[in-house]
């Protein structure tokens, strides 16, 4: 997908919030902010967005002085999704379709913002989110799809739904390499990210080599790139992920909340929408 | 109320709605976003927005070469408006309060997008909004304040809205003068816009010499000066008059919709609340 003329604001409010949660102050923020307007004419809108995240996030750093502002964040996020992972994982292997159940939750696990909510907040947030609409959920093209599948390449997104990206992993019972970003940013989960969630239980944890909040085919590694290949069905977590590989051909089954008008649009449902869909049988 | 960081990323959006609303290109926008990213430096965060939305909306028509691009929005907003009248004006007149009812219909008529909802729409909307929670709603205060009042100023705000005004100011049975802005800005009603909703019939228009989308004093006529110093009662309505006037200890009653995060704030009340505030008794 490429960036649209609504990423560009949408570049500057990511920046401000970023600025605050690191605690910039307004004068510098102000300044981080008038430094990104000159740098708009950069903004390639054949790119996806992600692609210019990477501009953005390393801007915000310059002023900040740090290279991973959400380390906080996702350390609390990982924390609070681990307290609630025991009932969770009760209530899948309780439930009559422990993997629809799985899928669903995995799917949450990329709308709550675990920075924010308290653990008991997202207990009843979890239960609101369920009792909602799935925009567009291709459910059983997926659990057809992994039958065929001796192995999955998972490509996570943020950091605390990897607590939900493990339990689907261990429901699917299928060897599974799960991807993390090659470095910090924004709140992706890095491979330390991923082994706190405690995925290593339960899945090979590889980087893509990519620095972008997402999956740039052409800025990983030679070996994610030949996993990629071969992938007879890949898991994608997220709008990031999306964005990127929305044009891939690869078996692709992306697993995500349309945050964002223009990612809503992309994929024809509604802005909130939850969404289980596949690049590949479309 | 001063210029914060939110409202930088805010103009960026309203550039590029206004430049999609009168068919710029995207090229075109993208020459329109960069050529505003480096006008941040510019906005001077003391300064209330509407007095820097001047400058954007002339930077965005002199990309359009439109001096009132919302000019068909207006129209149509005006027409759909005249068409629910006499509806309203039966509602209000069969009311057990007319006035409390004509009081929250002018607030009402700050929240429609009569550019968008066609006339059938804006029925149900209209009894969906007057079935939500208000904010805060110092309605005994107001009424008590008009008692002593021989004359009301009335600062209007969009076109359309000025229907809703017009009842409000029927229902009201006090001398009223309508305030329009000196020329066109955004939605905002002029005379012309003011003589469409048939606003003569019922008050004195006159213009407050001010080209903002608010009302900056120091921007306005001596005459209109000296109305606002007299004014027993004044009728503030949208946020751009809130934004300008906040700090004002004129005996000023505020009618509006708190539309973004930083107004709500502002007002201590939540976004999307509808509001009756005084600056004056608080």
């Amino acid at each position: 997908m490429r960036t649209f003329l609504d990423c560009i604001p949408c570049f500057m409010i990511q920046a401000l919030r970023t600025g605050r949660l690191v605690g910039l102050s307004d004068e510098k923020i102000r300044k981080l902010l008038i430094d990104l307007g000159g740098k708009i004419k950069n903004i390639k809108l054949d790119d996806p967005p992600p692609k210019t995240a990477v501009m953005v996030y390393d801007l915000i750093s310059s002023y900040t002085g740090e290279t991973d502002p959400f380390k906080t964040v996702k350390k609390q996020g990982t924390e609070k999704a681990l307290a609630l992972y025991p009932q969770l994982k009760k209530n899948v292997s309780e439930s009559e379709d422990p993997l629809g159940l799985a899928m669903q939750l995995a799917t949450i696990g990329n709308v709550i913002d675990f920075g924010i909510s308290s653990s008991y907040d997202l207990e009843s947030e979890i239960q609101k989110i369920m009792d909602q609409s799935f925009g567009r959920w291709d459910e059983e093209e997926f659990k057809k799809a992994i039958t065929r599948a001796d192995w999955i390449l998972y490509l996570g997104d943020n950091t605390g739904e990897t607590v939900f990206d493990r339990l689907l992993i261990e429901t699917l019972a299928h060897t599974v390499t799960y991807v993390v970003r090659e470095k910090p940013i924004i709140n992706d989960a890095t491979r330390e990210d991923a082994l706190e969630a405690g995925l290593d239980k339960t899945a090979t944890i590889i980087s893509s080599g990519c620095a972008a909040p997402g999956t740039v085919l052409d800025q990983c590694t030679p070996e994610f790139r030949e996993l990629f290949r071969k992938a007879p069905v890949i898991i994608s977590k997220g709008q990031g992920n999306y964005e990127t590989l929305s044009e891939s051909d690869a078996p692709i089954f992306f697993f995500l909340k349309a945050k964002c008008d223009v990612v809503a649009r992309h994929l024809g449902v509604k802005k909130g929408d939850l969404v289980l869909t596949s690049g590949y049988l479309n």
